[in-house]
């Protein structure tokens, strides 16, 4: 089992779905990811809060081992997100985003994170990502998110940190976005070609692609009637993804593709609450069990 | 081996892609359908042309043995479908239809065909698809596919006959009209519980999800990074799903899971090149190969 760092967003979200309503609930990729990946392996968060941050969200993440020596706390208020969700939950609308402390957020590693194997950026701005890497030893394998709004306005500096990892994970639209090209398939070659030696691509409930050196792997989406909220989805796979790979301390292909599938477990409990609340009520046999029945769902004999 | 029997359509397509056009090709769902399915059984097509239509392309099925002593030729027009693709390839816009002969297309089964084991009934007026299940002794599945025209037009009609059949083949935004479920796990469900067994959602680049008895399978669809032409994807899919079970005689679910990924092995080559082109040149070892490749691409461990 080795390390794995994140380093992202903690925020509080205030969500509406069909289902109901939450207000200023845990939330924010960092966390979610930490959350998920703390099942597998020891994780370490490096992110910014706000003095008004309340103590027992910090608390959930704690009981989990997550170890946030690398959360600062500022002067300032905590990054807050305002969506909502209509019946077709595939995409979120934002109502209002209050940066916040999260406007300066300038990631500064502890000196015990700097020797972290496994180190996943999730979505902030591409500089900070590349500045994150100057800071780690070379990790045995460095991936990162991104999303739409770098993407559009800071495409050469997330060119630049994309020559520099290891493997990205994005959703369909993403990868569309950031390749112009609507063929997914093409998409995903297309972005191994600009460095990473892998490519996760996350298609919402029709599952997830990885290509690798060429290499495709596809799994489903775990099949459910009623997501309550999707929220966190997204981050919750690749926490389940990076503490797969972390906790097997190798990166084969048989790995890469048993974490891909714990990735879709977890996102798959995560859309069925509120916030992490599912995630807090989860038991290692529940992920076992689904994880059989992503088995079940996907055999076939010739 | 057992007799696989198809009630469609034999037409000529006139389609533009951004790779190129044809004119007054053959197509047509029970041709696809047939060609498809006579790699794997012994096929009986039943559906109606015009004094007009090539000979030459009739012997194209007559070379993989199927049995065409239920192709009516009537005086008049064979059916024609002129339609365009753009560059995203998903969705056909059609741009002129002429019925022809089929606008007056009644089913005969010559008496030979009656024992039929198993029957697919393509996309035709659901009370066309109803009276062939009067004219067949019970087969052990009877399957069909359908259309938005169908489905908005002769929902009461649809719905008899969805209740006497064990199948149905189906797209996504198919089975989200016929059930009004934006939720395509939901939407499965509820065709379950129109009547039928089993059905199957073909998603396209997403590939396909069978629900059997509630019980989910999901099968990718071939990566493919150039779409030559879409036309006759779906009906070339049925052909290999229905071919595959007509050929081991038996409907148990390993049976119904290969026949899926051996539909999804005929679909990923129809789209290679117009018309039935790459089926023409198709050989068996390049289907097993082809199959492989889907074991190697949805392969994983515990």
């Amino acid at each position: 089992m080795a390390d794995l760092l994140v380093v992202g967003s903690v925020a509080l979200d205030s969500v509406e779905t069909p289902f109901g309503r939450v207000e200023e609930v845990l939330g924010g990729s960092a966390t979610y990811f930490s959350y998920a990946a703390s099942f597998f392996t020891k994780v370490r968060l490096v992110a910014v809060i706000g003095r008004d941050f309340p103590g027992a969200h910090l608390d959930l993440l704690r009981q989990r081992g997550v170890d946030l020596s690398g959360l600062q706390v500022a002067d300032g208020s905590s990054f807050r997100w305002v969506g909502e969700y209509g019946y077709d939950l595939n995409e979120a609308k934002t109502l209002d985003t209050q940066l916040g402390v999260f406007a300066d957020f300038r990631p500064s590693l502890p000196a015990h994170f700097r020797a972290s194997p496994f180190l996943f950026l999730a979505n902030i701005d591409p500089d900070l990502q590349r500045d994150v890497l100057r800071q780690v030893d070379r990790p045995r394998l460095a991936a990162l998110d991104t999303m739409n709004f770098w993407i559009q306005g800071r495409r050469e500096a997330l060119g630049r940190v994309l020559a520099e990892v290891d493997a990205v994970v994005v959703n369909d639209a993403e990868a569309r976005m950031l390749t112009g090209e609507p063929n997914l398939i093409r998409a995903a070659l297309t972005i191994l070609g600009f460095g990473p030696r892998t490519v996760v691509v996350k298609r919402g409930e029709y599952g997830v692609l990885m290509a690798t050196d060429g290499r495709f792997f596809f799994a489903p989406a775990f099949p459910i009637e009623s997501v309550f909220d999707p929220t966190g989805a997204g981050d919750s796979f690749a926490g389940g993804f990076m503490g797969v790979v972390a906790g097997a301390g190798t990166v084969d292909e048989a790995t890469l593709r048993r974490a891909i599938v714990y990735g879709s477990v977890m996102a798959s409990f995560t859309v069925e609450d509120f916030s992490l609340n599912r995630l807090t009520r989860l038991t290692e046999a529940e992920i076992q069990e689904r994880f059989g029945a992503f088995q079940e769902m996907t055999r076939f004999e010739r």
